[in-house]
């Protein structure tokens, strides 16, 4: 949809394991943080929506997640909507904001993000990510992976799946190989992307993992599901991402500079997609940028949900930066660091800066926010414009179930 | 939020016990159903909001919860948003795709309730519902409850509460008590209540419980937190509503008959309030009866949220039908009986019904567009022209969490 609003301020926790917190703790630091920074009180928001995906599961707050982490910092009486798109749960938390906003509903409005993954049982976290894909068909997808597995002679990378890791690392190691086989795509090429990324999050003090690591090391790591090792995935993580969206006026009385306007957010669904049919973030991706009036060529700074290190090279071709089957070479040719072309998850991304599920959407949103207006200190981007945020979530059929696309611009 | 959005189609599925089905098979009879009332195609759907409170504790299915319902039944693509708010899950989802499409931003899209309650792992039902208080202060509700509970003499009543069944009616229970004691309303007035629903409900033939009560046997029946009986609380139940909601533009386009327009939505969330502080339902009605320019002498039919028979005469009174404490004299003289002057609950509401809670919302919804419409047979209000939904979730320190107003019109 296309939209009209502002951000006013953004906040977020640093991410990583904080076993001895809950979510109103990190909620509210994130909140807080976001109202310093607009420059309001608690009481000038007017409604809020709230993502979380796992609490139910992890934390058993499985209803009202916002009411309770807002009553946590004293605001009630306004409407809060709990919103759930798996990864994608902030990033649709945003959009249903934004475009409230947009309509006029509402002049300032709370989008936040919160996780609590770790738990001492890791049962219970472990129980959250096979909770993200049709459960009924469960018995049928951990079939499928079997055979994959078995039919690469990776069998050994099955074993024990969505118990001691997420099956969902499977399922992108599946993915993986198959792109090695249709176009030729390297390990080197994965590694190159966590290597990146670390360079990237050793400049974020925010960042869950701040190691730079060389493609060597990544290569060299622990093996989690051929080819994947473990500084391809994404880490377990906890941690939350608030911003202050506004509307138009609103930003005009409030005297905002270095105003960042939310262009558009287009939010979609997979499908049980054909072999060789478009997938889901291709077509939000084309929307997108038909919405904003722009094309790939025009952004200047993108945060994508390389939840494992090939995503991020799918993401590429789906988010058309390049043709299909040639991601890894914008790896290769250093495009997508800092000083190349197009920066690509100058946070980090999801492997390096940390990936608490339904935070992540707003803390690309925060990434942004802050690269647009100048103030991402060794990690900025020079003179950037206009910024993309990509937010996947969940599997259906053989796609993402939920998919978000974001730009934004000064 | 003022609103003009109508509604084209509605459908659910009769409430009760399915063991045997999932979510997928109950959210797929609703929708099928609004479809064809609506006389459209699924094609036909550009968005979706889906309510659900306690899929992730009672089935896993923690995430993604619509995009999985939808896609049993070949709907993807779309955006589909998950939203909760406990037992005001899927007025919230209504909420919000009512504001969508009065926006503009739409032209014709679903929402829909859908819960699955009962499992064969008892804990698993009753997990759900302690998941709807703020759990990091789980111990101090409990602790207050067994307080009260002693203090009222009553102390077996709250044995083994949020095990052997939902806490929530402890805390029914507690305020029953208080309203006895201040307003002199008698067990007598709660009985009633159970027993016009059941009158109501016998004329529902999708309601869970069809038995006719009489006050007697209401008080007869086993006592489950003194002073309510079995039939005072409302049901575990399975089940499912959906509403096709349409632009005023693609209502004429498709030459909608007895449109039901949807006037105004108001949600709102509870807070810590003090003692005597005016609550979110009166809040909210206040609101949405400015909003809609009406009062409550205006309304013709009321559903209203009786999750227990003392809730229903609570409501009478937040809702501005009555005076602070006269509520029970509303069931006394019969003015909310069908025949009445304001008849509540035609449906069998919460207690007859049945509460499968993602789903009551739309259920409301369902019943009012009925009645509007005069297809609602043997318990149809003559010459209805105004309906209100009342939709309650959670607890939130001394309130609701969320509480949400509708109010239709034809």
């Amino acid at each position: 949809m296309k939209l009209n609003a502002y951000i006013a301020g953004v906040g977020m926790t640093r991410f990583g394991k904080f076993l001895e917190r809950g979510l109103k703790s990190i909620g509210a630091e994130a909140v807080a943080a976001a109202l310093v920074d607009a420059g309001i009180e608690k009481s000038d928001l007017q409604a809020a929506w709230v993502g979380n995906a796992a609490a139910g599961v992890v934390t058993g707050q499985e209803c009202i997640r916002g009411e309770v982490v807002l009553r946590g910092m004293g605001i009630g009486k306004i409407p809060v909507v709990n919103v759930e798109n798996a990864c994608a749960s902030s990033s649709t938390a945003f959009n249903q904001a934004c475009a409230m906003v947009s309509a006029g509903y509402y002049d300032c409005v709370l989008a936040l993000g919160v996780e609590k993954l770790y738990h001492e049982d890791k049962r219970k976290t472990f129980g959250a990510f096979s909770g993200a894909v049709d459960v009924e068909a469960f018995a049928e997808i951990m079939a499928s992976l079997k055979k994959s597995a078995e039919a690469s002679g990776a069998g050994a990378a099955s074993k024990g799946a969505g118990e001691k890791r997420s099956m969902f690392m499977d399922i992108y190691a599946m993915a993986a190989r198959a792109h090695m086989k249709a176009y030729g795509t390297t390990v080197e090429q994965f590694a190159g992307v966590s290597a990146k990324n670390s360079l990237h999050g050793s400049l974020n003090p925010r960042a869950q993992y701040r190691e730079v690591l060389s493609v060597e090391e990544v290569l060299a790591s622990p093996m989690v599901a051929e080819p994947l090792t473990r500084p391809m995935c994404s880490p377990i993580g906890d941690g939350a991402a608030a911003v202050v969206i506004v509307s138009e006026e609103k930003a005009r009385q409030m005297g905002l500079k270095n105003n960042v306007r939310v262009l558009t957010s287009v939010l979609r669904s997979g499908w049980d997609k054909e072999i060789g049919e478009t997938g889901v973030a291709t077509l939000a991706a084309s929307e997108a940028y038909e919405e904003a009036g722009i094309g790939p060529q025009d952004l200047s700074v993108i945060e994508l949900h390389d939840a494992s290190a090939p995503a991020e090279i799918m993401a590429y071709e789906d988010l058309g930066l390049c043709g299909k089957g040639e991601g890894g070479s914008l790896i290769s040719d250093g495009s997508t660091r800092l000083g190349g072309r197009l920066p690509v998850n100058t946070s980090g991304g999801l492997l390096r800066k940390g990936h608490p599920v339904g935070a992540t959407g707003i803390a690309q949103i925060v990434e942004l926010t802050e690269q647009l207006q100048g103030r991402s200190g060794k990690r900025q981007v020079e003179g950037a414009r206009i910024g993309l945020a990509h937010n996947g979530g969940g599997t259906i059929g053989t796609d993402a179930a939920a998919l978000c696309i974001t730009i934004l611009g000064v």
